[in-house]
Order: C-alpha cells, then structure tokens, then sequence
C-alpha cells in the first residue's frame, strides 16, 4: 500500500437501515419490485413501515457499508456523507467512526431528519428497499470540496449519489478532488432502477471518469443497454480499466484490459439476508487492489466477505469486541 | 382461557435496546458488573456508547418483551408505559402494535428523549445493560389509571417500575385495577441491584399483593436476604402462592402451594446472546397459567421460549413475515 491516509474515501447517502422480514405477498400489495430500491417521501416511509412488523435498526448506506468492512478489515478510510443532527445521525456517525472511519459528516439543518432505508427482506434471503433520503438528498459540491481529504489513492462513489438534486455537480467536484490527489474513481453502480434514472449521465461518467466499475449484471446490463449479459460485460471491458460484475450466487467475473476471469462463488450454508452483499463485494475486491494484489484475487476477496455477511441479518459484518475500548 | 380481553395487561419501563459487543475488559473499564443494570444519566449513556463499537437498535424493556412473545404466541395483550414523542418513541410503539399488542402509551412531553438500555454483549452470551430512563421514569399513577384497561385476567409488572419516582404509587394504582378487575398481580423482579435497591418496599409489596412471582436465582436470594438458593426457594414458597425462580442453564423451579417442582432446562446449542431470557420464560410461564395448563407445564413453556432467544442477538423472537399485511 502507499503511505497515503486514509487509502480511501467514500461518498454516499448516509441512511440508517429499518429491517424487516416481510412475505412477497407484502411485496406485491405494496407494488414493489423485488430487489429493487425506490425512493419515497417521509410521510410514505412512515406508512409503509406502519403496515409491517417489528423491525431493527442499524446503520446503512451502501458506500458506507463497504467504508465499513474495509474497515474492520484494517484498511485506514475516511467516509463523507450528510445526516441530520438527530438521533439516527448520531448512530450513523457512531457506527462508523466506532470501527476507526474517519467520519467527515456534513451536518443538514433544514429539519429533514436523516435519511432511511425500509429493507424488506423475504425469505429467500433478498432485500428489496423503500429509501426516505432525508438529510441526504442535500449534500452538495460545497460539503464535498470542504469534507474530502486533500490525500487518498481511492475516492469511491455511489450510483445512489446521482439521485440527489445537487448529485451531478457533487460527482464533478469529487473528481476534481480525486485528480488533485492523484486517486483513482471507483464506481459502484447501486441500483439497476437508479441506473436507469440515470443513464446518460452515469454512462458518460464511467467512460470519461471511472477507474474502477463495481455492479451486479442487472446493474451492468442497464449501462451496457444490453439484455445479453456477455455483451454487457463487453461493454464494461471496453470503457473501463478494471471493474468486477458479480453474479449473485454464481460468483463473478473480474475484467481488466484483456483479462475477463470468472471467479468462483463462495459456498454458503444458508442465504438469510443478501442485504449489502454487493457493498461488501466491493471492500472485499478493493482492499486486496491497494494491497497490489492480482485481480482474480481481488475478486475472491470480494465473494468471502460477501459470503460473510448473507449468512446474518444486517449489511455489515457482526461486530465482535473491539480493543479500542480499553 | 377466560373471554377477557385482553388477557394480560403488562405495564413497564419503555425502553429502545441498543445492543453491542463487548469484551470482559470493556466491562471492566467501565466498572460494570456483568449480568447487572445500572442507571445512568443522558450523558452518561452517550458517553459510554461512545466508546463502543457498532450496535443494533431494538425496542426492548423488560415487560415489553414478554408482552411481545406473548401475542406472537397468540395471547391478545395490552402494554402500558411512557415514551417521547421522538424516533425512539415511534419505534418502541411500531414493533410491539406490529405484533398485534394493544399499545397503551402515555407520551412525556418534557424533553427528556425515549428512555434506551445499552445492552452489552459479552463472548460468553451474557449481557450487562446500562440503562437511560428518559421518558419512562415520568411513568405515574394517573398514566396507570387513564391507560390500564378496565378488564383482563392478569396485570403483569416489573421491579423496575420502583426505580421512578412515582413507582410506589403507580404499582398501587395498578394493583386497585387489578382489584377492580379480579386480575391477578403478577411480578417480574428484573435484576437483583434494583431489589436491593428498593428491598422493604419489595419484600411488603410480594408479600400483600403478588399472586404471581417471576424471579431468577439472583433476585429470588436479594428477596428473600438469603445466600442460600434452598433458603430463598422457601422464602418465595412461603411468601406467593404461584412463584418461578429460573437457574440459567440448569432450567427452572415451580413453586405452587406445597408443590416444589424442578423442570429440565432446554438443549440449546449455543448461547448467543441472553438479552431477554427472563422475559422470554415469563413469557411461556403465564401463556400456559392462562391456558390453564399445570405448573410443570408453566415451567417447560417458559424454558422452550427462554432457549429460543438465547440462541440469537436480541431480546425479541425473530420476526417472521407477518399476515397482517395482506
């Protein structure tokens, strides 16, 4: 690894995840797509969370899932994002900052608390999300440029960033900030709806901007505008320089230059929550690339850690005792 | 079981769980007894979450989680206590009124947030809670009298109650109630440093007005100032006509007009985490004194749903997808 600290930045919509075990007939009458992330007003969150069961609540966000277990897997990162200052913007930042992120958190006080995902999880294991962004939805180039560390070799985005009002301009300003670093752009695609929402935009980014492309085939068939999953990871091959398209419980395949290796799934006992298996993924395929490792390497460690963390409920990894404490 | 509904009214303090691991040293540092609860103020609780690693929210309190196993084991119940009008509060209200619990809630409008336990988790599966109040120690005796439904079977309470300020009178107030209604009274002792702290007021009260008691070996032996369980064990004989005293993993004691009867704990494979076992015992104890089972029987209902909450993190069974919804 270099000296650089921290290795790397996230930026992403901070969220605190409200998780729920939910059937697919709840799914359907609430007229929602398995899999999928749509987002909803506060009164509608509300709603819907008031027609389901009991929940729990822990901290979120898909860039801040992998700041995460990067994290916890002793890569030194710093994660930059806006809450509000209420009780789930003090948990969020506590759970971060708990694991040694550097939290760099811009602070909403227009009175939108912060933001939250409803994560329906049905019983085959998938999550599909209804998402108030909150406090979120209003991070702006001007919190980029003041939060982001001026030293980093990985500045790492969310697709999810492009749904904010202010989201093209905040991307713009943390490339700026990544080429006066001399760090790479990571991309990690979110969503295949939010892909579609913005297509143009992202497909001009990932050509022009993007170093390093994370995203499922739904995701990465959406860019590719292509139903053909091989001719999306042409696509993918032909604009980026190195990205990774995983295949759920098929593995995934790793591209760089002319490189395309497929990579071998992890075996798991029992799929119980794929909550933030992708986030995971992506510290997993990360850290072994600033650690100089090879790309088929970074590709395994991606599927362990994302084998980790579908056998629990939640998007991160179970926290075990800390020894910071003492 | 009688027509009555609902069957059972349970009043307590209202608290959110918040749950993290810990290690012995931690609970050290921080002076902590393990296996005890002790009161902390609003900045001493963020002080020491603060200096933990990541946690998961959960609606906790000890009464609440036994009405909770309750109506998802099919018995119509009400819960009575005092939240905020804050996240928190929200919360702790949704996942008990998701269960079907008839929530009773009185809202504390002085500032004072939803009170939260911080639950401390250590690799051996005990917990060790540091306990904010909040707005549950404003808890009084009108609340009691406007809240507490007219009719039910049982009317259970917790030792915690007599840690607020108006516990003595609330608890008397509840106990006219049950008089009103041919309830009996039914108490859960909570934790052995609150009978200490409250000892006469305890001892005077089990033995006027409790028709039920529900007591691990700890609190059993702070009741009776005894070291010695066989001693204790006599005591509470003596003393309740209906009582359980639970031996952890070495399962339960009935105890009923002459009859001392040892019930088998359950096999449990490993133990996760013992938030809630109590709660849970309590849970199937009174489920099958309304069904009108026999003692023993009260006594294996209690250990089969105690084994089940070990065996994962948090107080509460995992929620299953619910029908509500449909």
């Amino acid at each position: 690894m270099s000296e650089r600290r921290p290795k790397l930045v996230g930026i992403g919509n901070a969220l605190v995840d409200v998780l729920v075990n939910v059937d697919d007939a709840t799914l359907e009458r609430l007229g929602l797509e398995k899999g999928g992330m749509e987002l909803v007003s506060q009164d509608q969150i509300w709603s819907i969370y008031d027609s389901l069961g009991p929940a729990t609540e822990s901290s979120g966000g898909s860039v801040a899932n992998t700041v995460a277990h990067l994290a916890m897997n002793g890569v030194p990162c710093a994660y930059v994002g806006k809450v509000a200052e209420d009780t789930f913007g003090r948990i969020f930042d506590h759970d971060l900052a708990s694991l040694g992120v550097e939290t760099r958190l811009a602070r909403s006080s227009d009175g939108t608390g912060t933001g939250r995902a409803l994560v329906m999880i049905t019983p085959d294991g998938q999550r599909t999300m209804c998402t108030f962004l909150g406090a979120a939805v209003s991070l702006n180039a001007a919190d980029v440029a003041e939060q982001v560390p001026a030293s980093c070799d990985i500045i790492l985005i969310e697709g999810y960033l492009w749904d904010a009002p202010e989201g093209a301009a905040l991307i713009a300003e943390a490339v700026s900030r990544a080429e006066a670093a001399g760090a790479k752009i990571a991309v990690t695609l979110s969503d295949a709806g939010c892909v579609q929402r913005h297509l143009d935009e992202m497909r001009r980014f990932v050509d022009q901007h993007c170093d390093i492309l994370l995203a499922n085939e739904a995701e990465a068939s959406a860019l590719a505008r292509q139903t053909d999953i091989d001719a999306a990871l042409d696509y993918v091959q032909e604009t980026v320089a190195l990205a990774a398209v995983t295949h759920s419980e098929r593995g995934s395949t790793v591209l760089e230059g002319d490189l395309r290796a497929t990579v071998a799934p992890q075996q798991v006992d029992k799929v119980v929550d794929t909550t933030g298996a992708g986030d995971a993924y992506a510290a997993g395929f990360l850290k072994r690339l600033l650690e100089g490792a090879s790309p088929t390497e970074f590709g395994a460690e991606g599927g362990r850690l994302a084998a980790e963390v579908i056998q629990h409920v939640g998007a991160r990894a179970l926290s075990e005792p800390r020894a910071k404490a003492s």
